[in-house]
């Protein structure tokens, strides 16, 4: 099946793009958990469109309603379920890309796989509006982590070619998710900004790269081989739409490393074992070392963009051009980054409860 | 839990490197299956150590041996179990590591999650050695895979700074499998050659990446978010040891692109919807689209070097120096090849069964 | 965790009595399924409560709100999600039992596991009134069955010492679904709400027994050992509350016969091969043999009784007498009968798919 | 899939009646563990053939040989491993049954599923053989519950009609395990006895039922809903063969009482809550309530009668005689009581683990 993740935290989302609503059930929380609502609604607000020019129009409302799993405004072990009104929904638009499908989209392969019957308005069950419900529950998941004394961050690492300065993979990691454009050099907001605006001029989109770090995992967590924590960190993030690569640590680089420069090697640091270097990113077979755990992202560019593209007429079965109607992010990866937090808080909540 | 992978067909490997055998067993294998042991041992033979100059001296006698699942020469329903029974196991060599653990391996992780009683010989249940029985299930994926007309290839993409010629993502994948090192161009053979005995002599090692190809699968299998053929992969290539990155298609290179470079049009050939080029890497919304399946993992360089490193002694709780005794692969990407494809392969069958 | 069962077809069900809404979410469905609202109402309608002066006159609306999974009417291969609103709930008849565990329910398991947190209002989640989005998946299950062939079907066996007619387990199955008490004997049906009726003046309640069968399922579906139909089906029934047993065929009776008694001979029926009884309910090895599938099921007495009980203060841990108030079905047999073929076709259809 | 249960317990069990090997590969033992294996093999003794008159003849070898999973005598934290060689397997009495399913047994239902490719010596992998690896992860679980104050015991409550002494609810729940027939009251054994050679006198068999008891398990384990404790404990019960019904605490005769008779009124024990009695059987809601979990296992009479029956030529589809030749026992209850327990073991592990 497709759309539940994790093991003793297990994450349920429902929803398309224009469906009645979206939502999430959330298992296997402790129960008694008080959530802060001021707090997950300023989290899910991150990914929100229309904050800036450099998003998407479409308004949401986006203010998730919590139908079960609460008494007394805690959770009382029950599943959580929590809904987001799909309003604004302008079905209109996506008339012609029910019979074209569009490049770079699910709409082909969801054609296939579903004999035609899927929900082509706004990308059905495929949109980036199904990473709302997964903010609901990234974000209530970040608040169990939290009293645990486990910390969640990310950066845009790059958007097209305008790049940021990397995590030290030892830490510290600033907190940097109250700017605009969450970069930790400021000096590149305006380049990134530029090739956005550039970007969405040219009728085209761009993409990039985000770069996450989890502190605060102590050591011993995870297991071995399938299900380790780059698998589930994997599993989970690949769940985003958009995301074509992952790398933990050095990740890529370290195939160009020696062993000499990629190994860690241990040392004591008031009283407990430390890596002096962290190019493992926190994680040894599987199993976390007690070191920030980090990983990088790719995000392809937006799929949607207004420039004519080659498609065909599934109905006729000729080739033909289609335009896709609509206002679309030139850039989804600022959006993107409590998707990215979200996906690797669920797994280490899973890991600790 | 950790050693169990897939849906329909469920893989669940055990063993250590020292323990009387390690193994696998398979489940939902369809009934009837005539495996084509030859093949089978031959496609082992790919990982086995002990071919080449440039590899561990270690034998490994590493037949199968079947104990269940068969009637008369043909898979009958009944789980499949195989054996692969441990010889020429010294344990002699690894009586330093208990106490300090290895750099790069996963000695101290396993030693706090398994207080202490982590079987600490050869690396214990995290050896390279349990590939060995991942090699069993994906060659016999494999088979069923061809039946089916799918084709699992891999070749040496780099290995160190030295770069093999990449794969054309439309294809055709050459089959280079019965090289000594599985190249596309022979021109870099001496080349990482050279890096492996440089970093041999070093005593120190040598990492790389290998780029997999699984082709001939049909569209519209998969599932949508969290059980895409993107997060399924992922899941089973990180259950090799060593293994930091994984990307599909054109991967992180994708995130500096625009959308209009990356995005794959459609068009018609004989019939059938394809697109023109294969960015996407065969995989759109977690949905194959009937295009090549295409991705690149990235390997560290083996951990175990001869150099002294600096560890900590566990048990006295104080910083020294470690020496790793023994044999080990200055590189082992060249023997993780037929590990890659069978992770594909036992991802794939799964998808078809 | 708890609330899903199945594999290809997955049941999700969440809420609590009084929590904002009760709902499912259903996974796996073919895409294309139009399904007949008001089939799935009138199937819904006979567990309700207050249709007879048998049952609590709690009026529920009841009405399944579709809020996901649907395009154009039809499932479109999301995830469907259905939500009922809780209207009518009287929160404040629940104030002591949250100190004082009711004899016979979950209050003081669930006080124990949830630390005190879980919902007490109605049962939480643990109240009957789950069993309508069971009934919601079930209903659609139905649906989805018949166009196989299959169709199932139920009656009371027995309410209190008042026994209907047995199937005979071979069939035929007559269709009493719409009597107002689903038996086979109408001579049995006053007797019975007689006995209702008596244990309902008398402060108390009475349990029964439900007998259920699934037919047309062909012969070689399920799977040995822990996936047999029969686990897969004592695992879904057991889901429903005041369920204390299961039986398959001839069940326990079976216990007390002889092998040459018990053994269903084969035979050849129109070329098919069909067994010349029907002791074995329809499941040799977990495997569907082509007959039809019947078991049994026991519902123990309803726990909400009027009468004053024994129980303890949590808070001041002393003993003390428990009133609960309220109005409380003295049977809940005669609404159980739609949960029980609900978790039979649920467990049917996750089969077929 | 089939033969994977548990959850944070995994068991897998593979192997056929007359495969080289069966056993089991167990996950989520704790580290550190260290099995008694005398124990170990005194408990699969109880369930061994030939240890009277009353069993069959065939003689296993049946010593339990742990591949994998040990370090130093203790379990390491990797999947234990353990096969038994199948020795004494006479396939040449099978041949006749290849083609004329046995009445009872599953070879019809097998031979549909697997398309003729079931491997049918000695029942293949529906045999009553495949136990024996579920009793290694039985004993295995009882040791490891045993450092947890939980204890687990059975007795033959009947076999044909003759009826031993029920168990008190409320225990205590004498040990009987050493008995030949274990039974409370030894005045039943001769006529228990006599049942089962008068049976093997008739070329004929008895069935029986199995009461089983887990005493000293705290409140609070186990989950609502489809993952309750009956619901788990009958997914692994109904995955032994000849198993046809289970029914907790009063089971199928609370169908036949009040709710002022069956309903258990809470008291305080030495500042513990209790109940005054246990006809919920240790279960409410699904989980633990800290009184004994009691149940009771319905087994058919052993299908493999030596007289005559009606069968069907798969091969020429037509009608005949099958005789079924061998030895077989003519009841085999007496040796499932430690598979019932190992049932319960792994199950009550799994919850407290």
């Amino acid at each position: 099946m497709s759309n539940i993740t994790g093991d003793r935290l297990k994450v349920h989302i429902f929803g398309q793009s224009h469906s009645k609503a979206i939502g999430v059930t959330i298992e296997g929380l402790p129960a008694g958990l008080c959530i802060d609502m001021d707090r997950l609604y300023a989290f899910m607000e991150r990914r929100a469109p229309g904050r800036s020019a450099l998003t998407t129009a479409r308004r949401e409302a986006d203010k998730p309603e919590f139908i079960s799993g609460l008494a007394d405004g805690r959770t009382c072990g029950a599943p959580l379920t929590c809904v987001i009104w799909n309003q604004d929904a302008r079905s209109g638009d996506y008339s012609d890309i029910r019979d074209m499908p569009r490049p770079g989209h699910a709409d082909y392969t969801a054609y296939v796989k579903y004999n035609g019957f899927n929900d082509i308005a706004g990308g059905g069950q495929f949109s980036g509006r199904l990473t709302a419900p997964l903010c609901v529950a990234g974000g209530i998941a970040i608040q169990l982590l939290e009293k645990e004394g486990v910390r969640i961050c990310s950066h845009i690492l790059s958007i097209s070619d305008i790049r940021d300065t990397p995590y030290e993979l030892m830490g510290p990691f600033p907190d940097v998710s109250s700017k605009a454009l969450p970069v930790i050099n400021d000096d590149v907001i305006d380049k990134m900004r530029m090739r956005i605006e550039e970007a969405g001029k040219d009728l085209d989109s761009v993409g990039g790269i985000i770069e996450c770090a989890v502190e605060g995992v102590r050591a011993g967590l995870g297991d071995p081989m399938f299900d380790g924590i780059e698998n589930r960190i994997a599993g989970a993030v690949f769940g985003i739409p958009a995301v074509k690569g992952i790398e933990f640590g050095r990740g890529f680089e370290a195939a160009y490393l020696r062993g000499s420069e990629n190994n860690d090697e241990f040392c004591l640091e008031n009283g407990t074992v430390r890596t002096l270097s962290n190019n493992h990113g926190g994680i040894l077979g599987g199993i976390s070392s007690g070191m920030p755990i980090v990983f990088r992202t790719a995000f392809k560019p937006t799929p949607s963009i207004a420039r004519p593209q080659k498609s065909v007429s599934l109905s006729r079965m000729e080739e033909g051009i289609l335009k896709i109607k609509g206002r679309h992010d030139p850039c989804i990866v600022t959006r993107a980054l409590p998707c990215v937090e979200s996906a690797a808080a669920i797994v280490t909540a899973d890991l600790l409860l």
